[in-house]
């Protein structure tokens, strides 16, 4: 079985055609490629982005792509980087829930970057999305949960193999070359939690992009690696995972699709707080409450609700991002949670709210992540008790079609997107019939 | 303590001077140098160096700088990237043996690109370079044993460090860049001992040197990190070893110099055989003992001697560097033990020889590393028994300066280097008075 980990999911990669992938999980790859050019025009304005052009600019070589959001062009792996980094500067992207990878960061900016320079068809690079994710997801299902727990940025630490996957797909790498192109990629696997809101960040999400690029580049020309770079004796899963489940890298594998779960945020927050956000937008709405009437609020959810988002003093838009004293402040102020509610001027806005240091916690391990039941005290005396079962953007209530549309053209505007959003919709939704995938790199660069 | 780990490092970085380096410190400095151009001359005709020439050049800028043993020129990033694949290909580059760091192959490529696009002085890249070997390595040491021995190609994973460090002086960046510039090597830092024998393997050595580069440049640019990257709760020290020591990081800085413990291998082998191959060169050049009249071999050493080389069956030039075997049966036929002694020509040819099946190996723990005892039984009846108490190029027996010299002239000849490498040994020698310290890198690469 182990010997042969590698060797199964590089045949995997060179086997699996566009007629072995469902309707479902095409249409899910289009979702998932909707909401990174959202998220990538809304990041590419951030100086993660800006400084990290002037800074390698000088060692770009022809300017063959189009940075999502910007009017430059640069070469093929750094467009890649840099896409990269504008999808994912946020947090905004979208997640693989069990992982908590964000698939499409890595990947569709080295595919549209493989496409801008050498031309695809639209159903060729779905597909080497698809695989390129589905790669990706189930070494981050092998290496779960010690590998982000002990501090490995996922995204980018698993990111590389996607891409390198994908990559491969396009460039039509034999089962060997894939091999190879994995052991490429693990040979420049790295990222690290403790770099999470800063903008060290962005370094390990560009390079999973552009080095998953380099892997498969370098396999097509023959550069070889291990036998077995995931399941060997001290390959990738025995390093960087503490309990590695090898068999959850092949289970059902072109059955049960992974890159289909991916789900997509209506809030530019963590995950844990997403009921929280939607219970407040409701009370904001329906029951007229306001941020100055709260006295106490009591908040009933899954532990990871407190352990990851109980941060009272947040005072950063960063911080704001993981903080549910902030989140309710600021939903129950203006009645929305944009981009605009997690930025330092919102942050500085609530940090003296009387709800900050009012808001108590109530571990409930039963609970799904995508629940929560909020008890808010007013200061009139009064009280609302709401429950929120499946908060929208999780597995059971994913975003909607027009939803992701909403939030495109909602990111455009945050950016100051001078182009038309619509046409960038209509391009992915019909994208599997398109005879040259990159015209869409034309679509979401800002005009000049 | 921990809170302060980088701080002090970065401390260390921006504020030691030249003229705190004491005089043999900075030799030693020299000596690295002059071994780093005899491998990376040697190598630079490696397939490892020239297909990634051939990848990645058209993703390369400005064509300043020169790779060594070659006439091509490239971008800084890149030429770094293929001098530390050159140095580090043979693995015949320099060791620091408690952590088996070779400290060179990342550090000295980026400084003498640097030195090629920007101009500096022969003194200010030494003291760059002391200063970034001596951080790589005490990271090393903070991480060891465990590091390596779960699986991490220690060269690579320190040398980001090491080269980040490096340029981040000569870039002359303040205490809090630098401390930015750790940690964006550590979102960055990667590379694993399962590529070793392979072509992958080169890919994370040469990134370290040109991830060390981009990781000083972004930081110059205010391109900000994590407060403590090295020993925050998730930063690279617990997350890379399984039992980390933080204060062999800061123990002694600036006193007891880690990067002057550095050795220089005599031969292109794996250590523990260093001592196995003096012993059969002595037995050839004064017993005239040869290969086809040994009938038995029976080693006493360290138990890393057997664990590592016991390899009767070795078939390839990279597996024959790591093969008793191999070493002894080419060392009695030839009496020497170079790089042609170790390529798969020479693996091929002692393949059959009756050596190879009758090697014992003794395990004795209470031995050095560098000491051995070799008992051969000759077909003839006779015996010999010879005892190497410090094996040339050890801590105890280290390599002159013109031995160091001769391995420069024996593996530009390997290359068929056309240039006079006694110009470049002179330019080392001086490189403390040099002007423009990459005046050495037109010496070193191949004249058109």
């Amino acid at each position: 079985m182990s010997a042969a980990a590698t060797s199964k999911i590089a045949a995997f990669a060179a086997q699996t055609q566009w007629d072995d992938i469902p309707a479902h999980v095409r249409h899910e790859a289009k979702r998932s490629l909707l909401n990174y050019f959202a998220t990538a025009i809304a990041g590419s304005g951030e100086a993660a982005v800006a400084t990290s052009l002037a800074v390698l600019a000088p060692f770009a070589g022809a300017a063959d792509c189009r940075i999502i959001g910007r009017a430059e062009r640069v070469d093929m792996p750094l467009a890649a980087y840099l896409n990269a980094i504008s999808a994912n500067v946020f947090d905004y992207d979208d997640t693989h829930q069990e992982t908590v990878i964000h698939p499409t960061a890595p990947i569709a900016p080295a595919l549209f970057a493989h496409a801008e320079r050498q031309r695809c068809t639209g159903a060729s690079l779905l597909r080497a999305f698809v695989l390129g994710g589905e790669i990706e997801c189930r070494i981050g299902n092998a290496v779960s949960p010690s590998h982000y727990a002990r501090g490995w940025h996922i995204t980018s630490t698993c990111g590389v193999f996607g891409a390198a996957a994908g990559i491969g797909v396009l460039l039509g790498l034999s089962q060997e070359q894939h091999a190879w192109s994995i052991g490429n990629a693990a040979a420049q696997a790295s990222g690290l939690v403790e770099t999470l809101g800063t903008m060290s960040k962005s370094i390990s999400v560009g390079n999973a992009a552009r080095n998953g690029i380099l892997s498969a580049l370098l396999a097509e020309n023959n550069f070889s690696g291990p036998a077995d770079p995931l399941a060997g004796e001290r390959g990738f899963l025995s390093v960087f995972s503490d309990q590695p489940t090898v068999n959850r890298l092949t289970d059902g594998l072109g059955e049960d699709w992974e890159i289909a779960k991916n789900t997509y945020k209506p809030y530019p927050a963590a995950i844990v707080l997403h009921p929280v956000i939607e219970a407040c937008i409701q009370l904001h709405r329906e029951a007229g409450l306001r941020s100055e009437d709260v006295a106490e609020v009591e908040l009933t959810g899954h532990p990871l609700l407190r352990q990851r988002a109980d941060r009272a003093e947040a005072a950063t838009g960063r911080l704001s991002q993981v903080s549910a004293q902030h989140a309710i402040a600021i939903a129950l102020r203006r009645g929305k949670a944009g981009l605009m509610e997690f930025n330092d001027a919102a942050a500085a806005e609530t940090l003296g709210d009387g709800i900050r240091p009012n808001v108590k916690f109530i571990d409930d391990a039963g609970r799904a992540l995508e629940t929560v039941r909020m008890l808010v005290r007013t200061q009139q005396g009064r009280s609302h008790d709401i429950e929120i079962t499946a908060a929208k953007g999780g597995p059971l209530n994913p975003m909607t079609d027009a939803e992701l549309e909403e939030k495109l053209a909602e990111l455009a505007a945050y950016r100051g997107f001078n182009r038309d959003v619509g046409a960038i919709a209509e391009a992915v939704w019909s994208l599997d019939g398109a005879e040259d995938a990159g015209e869409i790199m034309a679509l979401a660069n800002m005009a000049g």
